[in-house]
């Protein structure tokens, strides 16, 4: 019997779902449910309804984990809790500084529903959450670092694009790669945020006129850009279509570490990501997770988890004696 | 209260375990268990007893977690099932093919004994085994890499030192980095052993007439040299004990994978390891493994496990509250 997923919310990330579940013979997509009218979404999986989000709650036996795909700024914090009393569910609330708050109001719902819920999952949070934690448990004595890119920050191209005059952007976060080789040599570095990262951006503006007030108004941007070394380039809107139309991004996490009676030995461990799609690997993620959730809720767990308290052989379709031989 | 932990095997291994336990707060060495006579054993904690290992199984109430540090190819085999039966283990059994085996005989000694045994733990098997997981669950459209170095591997080194002649070697396990790059750039290359890795030999000779016949006869060794390219350098003992006396080790595990509705997005996971000393890091990794017994045991669990099965928050002395603070 397949394991039934349902999407709530149907952009990038939601898309990206779809196609995950596709690669996952123990799953089948049930239903996505949106905010729009639901004659207007055209879903590729022809098998799945298409449902306004204000008949989700009639799915309630029909779905085995939902996949809220909405944002981390609004969606997530009113969705996750509302949806959590109702059903097993997997975000990818990724607001770091708030994780604690949404956790436990989180828990708190699903405890009283009875659910199981996991937060916080995607690539960071989620994968690099993983290997920083490892990485510390293994060597307590030692040093993190993460590094992002190369990659778009949605973030900061819609920084951009609020300038007045900019008519579209897109913005590349860089890492240094001196600084990045500084921590491979094990010289321990304390850096700056303008020492990790390069910020490059291709602007289109609606008046070529205006490249110098726009570029000034760019590179001195509080918290943003003013901070970094920050290139900007001036491109037609042709070219940054053509050119400038993926979302990649990737990163880097290291920790440098000490070993040894007398701290005599120097270790590094590297977990690093290159992706073509952010959100697409951040779904397929997502979905491993879903996995995981389902075989808790099997158990009777109840409340609020992270990848941090599910055993890894939870994500994986294959059962514990083949993963001890073909992959352990 | 400490965990108090036991090391059962005092060579590389067992004095690893020893500064591991040292860096970990939250746990004390309670004794060394040697086949040695104890008065000629001199360890470093002097706080820890040393034992006969006939006398361990006195220790059952006096010892949280026994730590295991004896080989793989006759040690692990026999004392792993017998302690497991009497105290919560951890071993480092890296016979990959002999796993399922292992994992059988321990399982039913310790659900017997009513223990906790955790087993196939260091970094490979162990981290790259968790690496390997994680990215096949994320990923299930891909293709797995595992390249090991630079790095000294032991059994190769033995074979070297067991040709007529030959009187002390040491032998560099290194990958190819154009085979590396290939994989980087999602190639996804058919790789022979040939093209992962180079053999690189450093040799001692009992008489230096030796040279042309030792070199033939290391690389054409069946299985050891004769399927890779193998570089022979001939040095002096002294050279050899002043630059080669070291135990790095590392390597890189790198999964690459598609996604997208028609796979046309790839993506790179790469998790590697640049390791001073692989007896020590082994070591971290185990001791971290021996507080995720020691929680695991304290729960009630009994029976085998391995790192797939274990919560990563089990191998951390912080708290749910903390990791989630601070490194998701």
């Amino acid at each position: 019997m397949s394991i039934r997923i349902g999407i709530l919310g149907y952009g990038n990330l939601g898309r990206g779902v779809e196609c995950a579940v596709k690669q996952n013979a123990d799953m089948e997509l049930a239903a996505v449910f949106t905010r729009r009218s639901p004659q207007e979404l055209s879903i590729l999986t022809k098998t799945a309804a298409v449902c306004s989000v204000n008949e989700i709650m009639e799915w309630k036996d029909k779905i085995d984990v939902l996949i809220l795909c909405g944002g981390s700024a609004t969606d997530l914090p009113e969705q996750s809790p509302k949806m959590a009393s109702a059903f097993h569910i997997v975000d990818s609330f990724d607001t770091h500084a708030k994780i604690p708050e949404h956790f436990a109001n989180v828990d708190a719902a699903a405890k009283e529903g009875g659910k199981t819920a996991i937060i916080s999952i995607g690539w960071d949070p989620g994968m690099f959450s993983l290997s920083r934690m490892y990485a510390n448990a293994i060597l307590p004595d030692g040093k993190d670092y993460t590094f992002w890119g190369k990659g778009v920050s949605q973030g900061h191209s819609d920084a951009i694009r609020r300038i007045k005059g900019v008519k579209n952007a897109k913005q590349y976060t860089i890492p240094v790669e001196e600084a990045l080789e500084a921590v491979r040599n094990g010289e321990n570095p304390e850096l700056t945020v303008r020492q990790k990262h390069i910020r490059e951006c291709f602007v289109v503006l609606e008046d070529e006129e205006d490249a110098a007030r726009v570029e000034e108004e760019i590179k001195t941007m509080p918290n943003y850009f003013a901070d970094y070394d920050t290139i900007v380039h001036f491109i037609s809107e042709e070219e940054l279509l053509r050119e400038h139309s993926g979302i990649p991004h990737g990163g880097f996490v290291l920790r440098s570490g000490k070993t040894g009676w007398d701290n005599e030995n120097n270790h590094l461990i590297e977990y690093s990501l290159k992706l073509d799609s952010n959100p697409e690997f951040t779904s397929n993620v997502i979905v491993a997770y879903a996995r995981a959730a389902y075989r808790l809720a099997a158990q009777g767990a109840t409340g609020c988890k992270t990848a941090f308290d599910i055993p890894p052989a939870y994500l994986s379709a294959k059962s514990g004696e083949e993963l001890r031989a073909e992959l352990l």
